[in-house]
């Protein structure tokens, strides 16, 4: 492997660190806060070995796929370690893997939070909660995707290998021909959609900074609050919630939705499948839920239980993980469905985790396809979404996911019921990181918290989170020594 | 389809139960029931139609995919529906669905069960309980292998369908070239370990009726027992639990294993590969356990500790479901470990149930290879198992039952949550009936049964059990409106 290269690339990831501290800085420097100068030893730190390491850009730049995972992996591990240091270091987080697991859980869009035991997420000054929503919406896009938007330092072939160890889903969907310009349209659909929402937010009456916190956390489908009670804090405020809906739900479609809406091409937009199922399965589970709490359930009346579920089915679809009600009560059915959402999560190409629409598509076309197969060996063997051929190579790489993801998620939970905690808190809670979702049932439900789990736990889990939000490739190839190797 | 072929095929099966009456007809003429004229009129009812049935040879025996599917579908249900008769018709199980959930699971070798709460397994005349165990026994090696190994009304490769469509694993191994031979040294094998477990037994004290019965559970990896604490009623005596521990070990281990003893070709049995990772999964699980007891449990000695140890891994990863300990008291760690052992399950061609050791093997093979594939776009592009090397179609087929497998769980999680039960109780409840385990967790632990679940739920469970035993395909066909198409 070209360790030069990925030292390169690192570098350039420390220096955008930095360049990003500078938005606490000026939050701390509004509210007169000493924090100011953490982020401010920070920022320069990191701005000065990131621009030491970018100074020795590699004679031959040329990427190959185990450099661009290997790569990507290790800047979200860097990410989230340097990202961790203004909690630990200001004493707001005084212990070191609470600090990180925070931080982790923040660049991933998780939104699982240790906060809400020892001390309350409202302890922590303005700066640092700022910079707790700002990691989730930097995570959200993805902090090479931005590398690549803004820098691009390094060849065409190699910014792929990159694009595609960090995007989520199946496939890199390319907006247009030309990457750099794919990753600048996201990041500026991915802004635009954002200040809209800060700004329908104001309009409903929240404060600029809850405004602007509450928007990160949804853009990047990630699920940090500023409140301890979390959106359940703008109890009774429907309008408040009911554009965090909305949001969440953007959030979670295919971005390329947002690209054929700029370039006017509204009837192609529903013949996208993914984003058909995504409806689908939706409004099926808002259906199901309604109902349920209708028959057992005792909501306060007819507009709270459907604005409670439409609310929390979003934020289950779009793994954000936000709360407007303790569905921990919710009957067994609607709490059930609610874990399958969250399981098959958002559509690929968005910023929210999960296993992902189309995977799931993919799986179940190709399983129908194998039967018919078994009973007509003549018919068909291809399988096609939105009219296109379904590459071979796709479907086998679709089905070892599902076989990996499996296979991490039974360690995960093995794992983490050493702690002794029961099975629904330990199923759920490797649910909500593994698929970047955040809260899950019982201990780790909604007015719960991961403060509880062991350290070890605590470890599995932000593995968990990194290998979601990874989409597991890049992480488990860290433990190939064959990546590692000199060419 | 051809149905006058499968009509043909169910006569077949139909007479195989009316001679299979005979035996519980002898034990309640032992005993002196009047369960007696239940059986006698059951046996010649089904004698008597199913021979009519055979009277009718189609002219064209041969026999598709479909056929085989959708025959073997078909005589499991109507073996389920006949086997249940007698429990009913004596109103020794009033309720026709929990009749009929005691006979799917016994003839799934499931050995989950309905009694135990209004009334007790003690309950139930001495033929009844004959019967309830004979099913475990028939269904273990399956109705259809028995009417190839006995009967073969039909061409070779008719035969090959039926058994592709009823044995477990991902392939069918023919021991010898001849299937109707295969299927005569299967049952010869079954029946002589049968034999031998039933004199160990014998020697350790049971009278011959418990001997008997616990030997048919044991056999199948069925679980059902005649007593209401099932083998915990043994307490004490560990001789008898550890032949029971050692024959649900000897009956969940590929069945080629007797066949190369019986060749004397014993170096060969220690390279065949599922066997190898089925023991290190169990002494792995046995360890783990062992530890997480010694430091969290509360056993009485480090005898019980092993013994009980040992006793329940070997019943979850056979899938047999007996207990002699309230596993559901162990700590949290040891009980995960547990159900993932019963979660992968036995070997394939052996009667035990699961997910199968060998689909895990290539699943993971397969895993490594794609990883492999990515990094090094060159490298090999298959996986061996025995040396042999896997065919893409076996590949392809075990991804697609991972997928299936998945679909059918959550959906029964779904599905059964509408009971309002916990989440622990409905997960385990669709483990223990996909898996044809028995026992789960929590309600349907090991004091518990399956009694307080509605209608639905039984029925969904029911599936499952069909499902697991059939490994989903059959099951599914029946669906396939291609299917019932004439030609």
């Amino acid at each position: 492997m070209k360790k030069s290269l990925i030292v390169y690339v690192l570098g350039w990831v420390l220096a955008v660190i930095g360049a990003m501290f500078a938005l606490p800085m000026i939050i701390a420097f509004i509210y007169h806060e000493s924090d100011f100068m953490y982020f401010g030893f920070l920022a320069a730190c990191c701005m000065t070995f990131g621009l030491i390491a970018t100074r020795f850009k590699p004679k031959n730049p040329q990427m190959y796929a185990r450099e661009g995972f290997i790569a990507c992996a290790l800047t979200w591990i860097l990410m989230s370690i340097v990202g961790c240091l203004p909690f630990y270091m200001s004493g707001q987080i005084p212990d070191f893997t609470n600090a990180l697991f925070e931080s982790v859980s923040g660049f991933t869009t998780t939104g699982a939070t240790i906060l809400g035991t020892d001390r309350q997420i409202e302890d922590l000054s303005m700066s640092m909660l700022f910079w707790r929503s700002f990691t989730n919406w930097a995570g959200g896009m993805g902090i090479l995707v931005f590398l690549l938007a803004v820098i691009t330092p390094l060849s065409g072939q190699s910014n792929m290998y990159l694009m595609k160890a960090e995007s989520p889903g199946p496939v890199v969907s390319k907006l247009i021909p030309k990457l750099k310009g794919t990753a600048v349209l996201l990041y500026i659909i991915y802004g635009a959609l954002t200040l809209i929402q800060f700004i329908l937010l104001l309009c409903g009456g929240l404060n600029w900074f809850e405004a602007l916190t509450v928007s990160f956390s949804t853009a990047g489908t990630g699920g940090l609050s500023v409140r301890n009670e979390g959106i359940m804090a703008y109890e009774g405020q429907y309008y408040i919630q009911a554009v965090i809906t909305a949001f969440m739900f953007i959030f979670a479609v295919n971005f390329s939705v947002y690209y054929l809406i700029i370039a006017k091409k509204f009837k192609q937009i529903f013949k996208i499948e993914e984003v058909r199922w995504f409806y689908g399965m939706y409004i099926l589970a808002v259906i199901i839920i309604g109902v349920d709490l209708m028959i057992e359930g005792d909501m306060p009346s007819q507009l709270d239980l459907w604005h409670h579920t439409a609310f929390q089915v979003a934020t289950f679809a779009s793994s954000t993980g936000f709360a407007t009600y303790d569905f921990d009560k919710w009957p067994e059915l609607s709490k059930t469905v609610l874990m399958t959402v969250a399981f098959v999560g958002a559509c690929a190409g968005s910023t929210g985790g999960g296993f992902k629409v189309s995977r799931i598509i993919i799986l179940l076309k190709n399983a129908l396809k194998e039967l018919k197969t078994i009973l007509h060996p003549k018919s068909v063997k291809t399988i096609k979404i939105d009219g296109k051929t379904v590459k071979d190579e796709t479907i086998r790489s679709v089905s070892v996911y599902l076989s990996i993801f499996v296979t991490i998620y039974l360690l995960s939970v093995l794992l983490v019921s050493i702690n002794g905690f029961d099975f629904e808190t330990n199923f759920t809670a490797v649910l909500a990181t593994l698929n970047n979702m955040g809260p899950g049932l019982n201990i780790v439900g909604p007015t719960g918290n991961f403060y509880g789990f062991s350290n070890l736990s605590k470890y599995v889990l932000m593995f968990d989170m990194l290998a979601g939000r990874l989409e597991l490739l890049p992480l488990l190839f860290l433990f190939d020594p064959s990546c590692w190797k000199s060419k």
